[in-house]
């Protein structure tokens, strides 16, 4: 799979890491940090719509949502969807990728001018160290664990997490992908399973990451909490008129792995 | 998407393609025909295992099956995994596609030396032509609809395929990509509605594929008969023990279309 450079439009090296953005001959335009390829345009809305419907229709009642990472603001533009949502905060570590993002990637971060959002520039860590007992749905929209976002792959960034959560709460992190990290995805499920009496993952097909997928690793609060069936769904005309990846059916077989997934991760 | 070529194995140019194998650094040996990847050592399972045993375990009691394409041998070592079926015939319109893989594919190629299989060397239109009424399932495994496969997609190879099956006769056909190919994949069911009173559409993660992915077209000869439920079902133990990427939940789940999909495809 290749994507063809048309133009560069910016580049730079913030305090964290390269950022660059090129505009492609056929996926619009592509987010890229520290070399790997993090959104474009044409298929960015698979990523964006699982990551947070997944949690956000698990949870009977979301009104206080936390993002971690997803400077970008695609996935804000995905959680304000939900009218249940009051607010919604984005920790962001690099100020680079909202900036960015809203001068190259309009049609993503036009989730950042919702008057529900905020945007907090700040370390994760630190942030929910400051917050606990205070959301319903934490999303960590993460790059990969090598560079800056290393650490929210580790079993203290979950227990902070389990903490900043409201009873009943779910968190949703990117969970890299089943046929290149199935060992990297059971440690950190292994560990998920010590902090939360509800874990599990799902997966969507995404044409420009590697192999063509990604996968969620989901956590819930409330023991015996089936994360695989909605507990709210969106209308048909809604799933028709506002989504393009999502909809109720394709949360529940999100969860089929197959065969050899199901076997190493022993779900 | 790349594979690294660690040794070229084999290329000729036959009387209907070019045909190459290399060893690649860490995919196992790659077959190509006229310059596209048609399976890797490393994932061909996923899409072997789907084109097989979707149909199959759709059908009640299948006992004979007819293969068109698929000189690789990998769909007929998944076809034997059935106890029921007495008899696969495989009509490859290439000898060199079957005598290659025989020598540089082993593990897929292992699929000729069952007993129960017949390898017919000749085109698919004039096998099925001359067999009609003779077939519980039917699977076209094939290139893309460029180059010697392009008939395999037109709806006269559909009309054949209806008349060769028995009652209660399931055809399943590679069904190309969703996200490249909505608009084919569309063509495709609009016009095997006009022939079979069941059609369907499922699809399965196969990294290895254009935006690792791949479809299948599945139409029903029965009125009623849904075939996204399996009528029989291996074992939990055959499915630990003997598949790599399906099992009946799989089966169900890949029938389940992204709403953009959905849409598109009527659905």
């Amino acid at each position: 799979m290749t994507l063809q450079v048309k133009e560069i439009l910016h580049q730079e090296k913030s305090k964290y890491q390269d950022v660059l953005v090129f505009q492609s001959t056929n996926h619009g335009n592509v987010l890229v940090l520290d070399g790997v390829i993090q959104a474009t345009e044409r298929d960015e809305f698979a990523y964006q719509e699982m990551i947070a419907h997944l949690p956000l229709n698990s949870h009977p009642n979301p009104k206080k949502v936390l993002v971690i990472g997803g400077g970008d603001g695609g996935v804000l533009r995905e959680i304000v969807k939900h009218d249940c949502v009051e607010e919604v905060t984005l920790v962001e570590i690099d100020e680079a990728v909202p900036r960015v993002s809203k001068k190259f990637l309009p049609a993503m971060a036009v989730g950042f001018q919702h008057p529900k959002v905020k945007l907090h520039i700040g370390d994760g860590f630190e942030y929910l160290k400051s917050n606990e007992s205070s959301y319903d749905v934490i999303i960590t929209d993460s790059s990969d664990p090598v560079g800056p976002a290393e650490s929210l792959f580790g079993i203290t960034f979950y227990d902070l997490m389990r903490k900043a959560l409201l009873p009943e709460g779910i968190i949703c992190t990117q969970g890299e992908c089943q046929w290149l990290h199935l060992q990297l995805i059971k440690e950190v499920l292994d560990h998920s399973k010590k902090i939360f009496p509800v874990v599990d993952y799902a997966w969507a097909s995404v044409p420009t990451y590697p192999c063509g997928q990604i996968g969620f690793v989901l956590c819930g609060n409330t023991p015996g909490r089936n994360l695989r069936v909605p507990t709210r769904r969106f209308s048909a005309e809604f799933e028709a008129s506002k989504l393009r990846y999502y909809n109720a059916e394709v949360h529940k077989a999100s969860f089929v792995l197959p065969q050899f997934t199901k076997a190493a991760l022993g779900l």
